[in-house]
């Protein structure tokens, strides 16, 4: 694990809560993205080396909406920059950690993610998310 | 807002989640601290530039014990670092965000710290903090 690369957190309205954060943080959004297999729509911001990631659900049936049902806005995952996703999850489910899925699987801003399941970290849904091969 | 300082997260054992974040993250806390003010005991991991504050109640009446009996462990508080926490909280109050209390407190770790209230901040208890002054 090098370091946070990003939070994620679960929004109703991204565009309300796009003006929030900039107030919040001082700073603007520097990109928009949607993930079409997540029903997501999601927005940037950048603090030190770590990012905000803003989710709003585009559906009813997606994990931020039923999180939201759930519990509210709020913190939705912490996601950790690794060098090699493979060896990490091959590792963390040595350790005892439950893997959401078996291979990574193609996530927002050019990654390549899995998650842990929250019942194995201490109700913390953790993600591991690895920069794209170029090749 | 300088960068993420710190992910307080709140557990209910604080021995068997160091175990936990040690497997995790792939590396040991580096130091414990109590908070008696707020009835907390602390462990801190480094993680890049961030570190990862995992909270334990020491007793049943104190926003952890809360927060846990509410929706159980998880991500509690984001905290920024400021460089005038002072000028921040005169900043945010006047975008409309709620400060949890007037004036900074002293907190974990040799801070001066603050909190936003959740409900401005999209359901996010965001901390503020700032190294204590030297004099």
């Amino acid at each position: 694990m090098r370091k946070i690369e990003h939070l994620g957190i679960a929004v109703k309205d991204l565009e309300a809560s796009n003006e929030l954060f900039k107030k919040l943080l001082g700073s603007e959004h520097y990109k928009v993205e949607t993930v079409e297999r997540e029903g997501v729509s999601t927005s940037f911001f950048l603090i030190g080396e770590t990012k905000i990631e803003l989710l709003e659900s585009s559906r009813e049936d997606t994990a931020i909406s039923k999180f939201i049902d759930k519990r509210g806005e709020g913190v939705h995952h912490i996601a950790f920059a690794v060098d090699d996703i493979h060896a990490e999850m091959e590792r963390l489910q040595g350790e005892g950690f439950q893997l959401l899925y078996p291979e990574p699987l193609p996530g927002a801003d050019g990654k390549l993610i899995c998650f842990l399941h929250p019942k194995t970290t201490n109700g913390v849904l953790v993600e591991l998310c690895m920069d794209k091969p170029a090749h």
